[in-house]
């Protein structure tokens, strides 16, 4: 594994990006890997996605409760890049403009489950919109977001929004993050590693720069060792893990290590195990994270990072 | 809580806000909150949502069969604004020009119940007919407001309208009040606070300037306390109360109160409260609503402004 | 109730029709009305409504086999406007030029009926295409005619064509008539007067200048009395009166006269009993009806004229 | 009957027909017609909507198999117009220059069966790419083609879609021809005379120069008199007769001549019953059908041409 | 069968390729066919139809996992043109300059099965962001594939993308390969060869260059012969076969000479039978396959290039 930082000749420019746009993708994604080809995201659109059940509740502490609680977060802390809707971005971005941010373009409630219907969630904005929003607000917007449900019955919607995402979001010079979930009745077993390669592959086809993906489990196999099918599957489009909901802090931090180390995952997306801690701590939670991610460290310094030494 | 007037440097303009437009934003700001940062809605859209319902029947005045009731209350009251549909300002706004306006442009009606299908409220008009609409009329048009069914299976296409209309607002200088009500076969409880906490945090996500929700209620508790969640979940997206039905006038000024004094809220919008009533006693109401939620007034001051003293 | 002819300077012009347009909507809403403030509709959209039913059976004239007979009645009768499909106008209109024309936009067949599925009428041309047509084709195109099944599960659809429908015709200086009809499965009672003026204050948010609904029927009431909320409701939106299945002359035309002069309807939209009689005895009842509709006669006048005294 | 030819003069131009178009019209009128103002048009599109049924089994000739049978046929003999898909005419249309066409822009395959769904054509090119393709092509395209499936679930959609293909085909001087065929669920007998009249009726509201609808059928009624309802119905929209499956000649031709000479059809559809044989007797069969539509010619006169005395 | 090179003045252009793409058009036909008129192509879209199963697993060679070995592959056999989708092309097309592309448009993965729901493929680009995608990436980008599912209740819309597709593809000078493959709860044998038929006479009346079925089988008939229905059917436009699952090579070389040979196809569609095997292996299978399909070799000959005599 290579942890010399790479150069901007290094870049492989995918051949969607016009050739006045090549700058700008290699400056974003420069930016956006922190010049270590690997992606810390920090994932911060579950107020949508979950409503307000990953912010207020007897585990979470009471300055999860405030939107900006995840701005402070992402201002304080070392990150690659915080991804949250535009709206949210609209109306804090002006304190917050150091921030590299990329937007989540579509997003859905957690409402509807699966047994009443299928998952959809629909494009809040095209990416021409994104593009202007970005000129408007001079704010530091690398890349958009997008999450497909692989299998659900509007699979085919997704299929082309997401495509059309990571189209115009090389028009535009920006990177693309597709969130590649299967779900829906077609779906038994989310986790299984052959389906989430399926996921990575479906990544691959549609050209995106980064894919996120569950951390695949199964039954007597060590996650990190079964999820190398998905690394692979994904060629040359990098395969981030979703961090899952809160873990005990070394657990989840030899997790990430792994999925690296062991699995060849090119970065995670975390969300909940940092934002639903206190600033301070989360802030030290977010660090570590970026320490293994883009700065090679080991576990046991991201744990000394987190705990503060 | 601040009382003293808000000045125009104060103003925080979301960053989709075009440079060309942060003036106008601001002036409408000003006047739709009456340089008070609260909202005071008058909402008057309810001849779609509820039929003749709400304007016919042994307990309404005769004076509110006649839709003109509304514009003489909006008239002749002090007001932030009068929310209802385009075609009704376009017949009444040439006697009433110093109405400040907002246009509702989604609507459905009651008909079809939860249990038939689950609700969709569909955008009659897009934000640039509503610009058009605004220079073509002459009229004072503050702002535009957008209902979302949230947990409804038609959630999907009204979050990407309400999307739009926020952003499309702001582009020409607009507010935007999203009325955001979780409702279909997915929803098992609608005042369920934590859910209402969910509601306003989709309208922050989503960038709304204003989001309007039901009052939460719950089996033990206060709801003035059990709405604070939902304030602080909507972030710097400031939350209005709905109405609802019309009510006993000190306990509803009370609740008003409660809902600004306690919870946080940062105004209202009363419809049925003010207009089932005849004109003199309707605009009474509407000033005492005013004077709690603008004017910092105590109940007893707005029950003196309703009882004419 | 006035029945002196009304000036250019009391027209009430919407705020949607733009100011370049205002002059052409007075001169259309002077002519529609014949100067009289109220519509004389004469309807013939149900070739494609009712199929052929209407126009060939048992009870009915030959003379009504033959589309032409619609066309030769408007042209030789006193009407206010001509309602039929754009299609049917470009056939008939170069010989039949002098003809007050309404083009209907949306329609429907009676096939399906509402216990298989809820009814969709969906739009036919846009308003620019009919605008289009107006100018290529140098016929008198005064409005458009747009029909709204309120509670359908497709009524949200048919809600945003009809505010575009208005919309637009108002941008091009045309009137709109609304025929808004409560009916689907969630609907128990589509005579029921309460309902009907739930449709007529729908027809007001809308905007339209003329709605046309069914007349109110309930045991133990007189239709002409419950029929006043559903005139009150619409507000300055200006109701019409559905004329139904042919009925016996005499009753019928009591009928109109009751509802112009006891329930405050401005005008009529009949089809059935005007076009299911031969030519003669057709023109001359609509000549009736014009007479009671627009120049105040009683219906002992109109009779006389019916019967061609 | 008038059989003299019919002179440029007499053509009755629809008004949708903008005045820089009208000659085109005429001469595509005049052309589609043999200036007899009757149409034989010869219905090539069964590759799609009976798939290969209709050109290959013990049955049909072996000609019958390759699709350049269909051009030969139209090249060889007298006909109206070939009605095909446009795909088809684009591969052979440089070797069949001289063939006046019609292009059927929509269809769809027989698989899904009215039982298992309602029927649902689809339209496959706007009639801008058609006028663009004749353009391009030179070829001499006279008008276009498109089915309604009048009572199915998918009406609402086919009659729009009806709508602007005759609105645009007009626009570019092209003709109309509309299969309206009743089918669905909700229809119980296809062939009923009175719902077969709904349907030319409903062609004619629609504006289409021809509709195209198949013979009625009524137990105890002789099909050329009940038919006639349908003809009358249509009004100024001249009806068509499809052919249907293959006949035995004597009868098929004198079916043809009763649907004009008693019925008053102005012209008929003919497909397999031409297309179903070997080359030379189908190019006999096409000018037998030619000579009783268009030359005015006895069913002796036709037989005899079709046994090629 | 002539298996001289064809000429460009040989070369059929099809009627809807304009003028100014003419030359273009025919370069690229040869190209394709590699001025045999015949069509080798090497299928790469499974990443997402049958997502990672086709690449990973107990039978499938180690080289497969990675995405790139699809393009390792085409670079180094002889091949008329590889086919897959964008997304993938725009990632590794830096590196594989030589390769003559396809870009498969639309792609479903396999988890809804068509006992749950029809089929449904949609597009993920238009051709416009095709072609924009070829002069911006300067690759050699040939033409264009598109998958129908014919009687899936979905089909009516396949129809129609499958229709722009081509007529599109054709604007730009490009070439169409349209899958087609009957498929869904109305279909009972995919194999049947009169279906297959009806599919290739669909491809013929879309207009496309190729069309590319599954192998008909049936119940004690040899498929070679009972494809000729198929080929005949498709008329012009050219009829290559699908390969489908991994064979024992001779049996498939054998199939594909006899499918060349005697059914008269144009060609084949490979994918697995080349891609499931190290790349050594599928280079020399790409290139028997090319062999049979371009050069006119014999099975033996072909078999002694597979096996690297």
């Amino acid at each position: 594994m290579n942890m010399a930082p790479i150069k901007k000749e290094d870049v492989t420019v995918p051949l969607d990006v016009p050739k006045a746009m090549r700058e700008t993708y290699i400056k974003n994604y420069m930016e956006i890997t922190k010049e270590s080809g690997k992606l810390m995201l920090f994932a911060g659109d579950q107020k949508v996605e979950h409503l307000n059940d990953d912010f207020f509740g007897p585990e979470v502490p009471e300055d999860d409760a405030d939107p900006e609680h995840l701005f402070r977060i992402a201002a304080q802390s070392k990150i690659g890049v915080f991804a949250t809707q535009l709206g949210l971005i609209a109306r804090y971005g002006m304190d917050y403009k150091d921030i590299p941010y990329l937007v989540k373009v579509n997003s859905k409630t957690n409402l509807v489950e699966t047994e009443q219907a299928d998952p959809f969630s629909n494009l809040w904005y095209d990416i021409d919109q994104v593009a202007e929003f970005r000129e408007n607000s001079g704010l530091n917007i690398l890349g958009v977001g997008y999450t497909i449900y692989l299998g659900s019955e509007f699979e085919a919607e997704m299929l082309v929004q997401a495509a059309q995402v990571v189209y115009d979001a090389h028009q535009h010079g920006m990177l693309s993050v597709l969130w590649i979930y299967p779900r829906g009745a077609a779906v038994k077993d989310e986790k299984d590693p052959h389906l989430i390669a399926g996921a990575t592959g479906v990544g691959a086809c549609l050209g995106s720069d980064f894919v996120k993906v569950n951390y695949p489990k199964k039954e007597g196999e060590k996650s990190a060792e079964i999820f190398k099918e998905a690394v692979k599957a994904a060629g040359r489009t990098k395969v981030v893990c979703a961090g899952g909901s809160s873990d005990e802090a070394e657990a989840f931090l030899k997790k990430l290590h792994d999925q690296i180390h062991i699995s060849g995952a090119q970065g995670n997306a975390t969300g909940r195990n940092i934002h639903q801690k206190p600033l301070d701590e989360a802030v030290r939670m977010c660090n570590a994270v970026y320490a293994i991610t883009v700065e090679d460290a080991s576990v046991e310094d991201a744990l000394r990072i987190y705990s503060g030494e």
